[in-house]
């Protein structure tokens, strides 16, 4: 089965509190462009990221707002930062990387929320029904090319609102030269090694 | 079949005319350490690379010195410096991407040279023999773990000098979390689709 993949460069979720110390009481977090995945949107915000290490500008605030702070980044990112993010789902972050965000009013050192985001497929109820998808089980994808593959342990996402479609973070991109001119993954079976 | 994975950061070899214009005539290239394949060595010297979009610092010479200089890079080093190297094998440089290399002593315009080096393995012509691998055909190499997957079109390098051992680049390397705690692939066969 096909499927179009989309590229998660490093970015932020943040709760309305979060939002409010680093952005300030008065703004708002406001729309630059939709993404595929129906509400979710790139905003106009940015923050820095920074550890003991190193700091990253320009990390882009995804909305909306969420009822938790949650910095993906990519084990590229993890590297340069000097700092050790496990892979997990969004939204599963206890125990996960501390990171300082700093907004323009302001600054917030998280303890936990700093993740390296799973493969994963967001998949609508309809076609998990159809298709047999289930969220306890991985799955294996294979992209073409010249720096082509198959990537293992691709786990999937299941609701009402999705748009079927697979997100991947710039290393998985880059590595497998993923982009606008090779956006096309198979979902070619389960992932039973994986589990 | 197992084998060892090394992962190769970006970096660059050089002739000893460009060593020459670009740290002097009277330096020698010295060894920092010797890598794993007899004789290949990282250097001491460091040179930039600039394009018109931007620059890297630091990016190390390998020794021994070459018969061509060739310029090796990730696609997300690639991203940064605006440019777009083809995916090649080492020495096959002619048509590759250009770049400005920048020395202590001087900078060199090379018109091409600059690569994404292809996967590759390095093979004993022992174990050539004895496996059956061939230079002609391409292998696949799969990493486990939880960004494991199946790495396609990998080459092989055939010579009596060499250590059996698998090179990939720092996004194939980052984006399968190869690193000190997870660098042994298995080759587990021909890949006939990427030929």
């Amino acid at each position: 089965m096909r499927i179009n993949i989309g590229v998660s460069n490093r970015h932020v979720h943040l709760t309305q509190d979060d939002f409010n110390l680093l952005f300030g009481d008065d703004q708002e977090l406001e729309v630059n462009r939709y993404l595929t995945q129906p509400g979710e949107f790139a905003s106009n915000s940015f923050v820095t990221l920074k550890t003991d290490k190193s700091s990253m500008e320009n990390v882009r605030v995804l909305g909306p707002l969420r009822s938790y702070t949650q910095i993906e980044i990519a084990k590229t990112d993890a590297y340069k930062l000097g700092i050790n993010p496990p892979v997990r789902e969004s939204g599963d972050i206890v125990g996960s990387e501390g990171i300082t965000i700093i907004g323009p009013k302001g600054q917030i050192e998280k303890t936990e929320g700093c993740i390296i985001a799973s493969r994963h497929i967001h998949v609508t109820s309809e076609d998990a029904k159809k298709h047999g998808f289930d969220e306890q089980k991985k799955y294996l994808v294979k992209i073409g090319g010249i720096k082509g593959g198959v990537m293992s342990n691709v786990s999937v996402k299941i609701s009402d609102n999705y748009t079927f479609e697979m997100h991947v973070d710039t290393d998985d991109a880059n590595a497998h030269f993923i982009g606008k001119n090779n956006n096309i993954g198979e979902i070619i079976g389960e992932d039973n090694e994986s589990i």
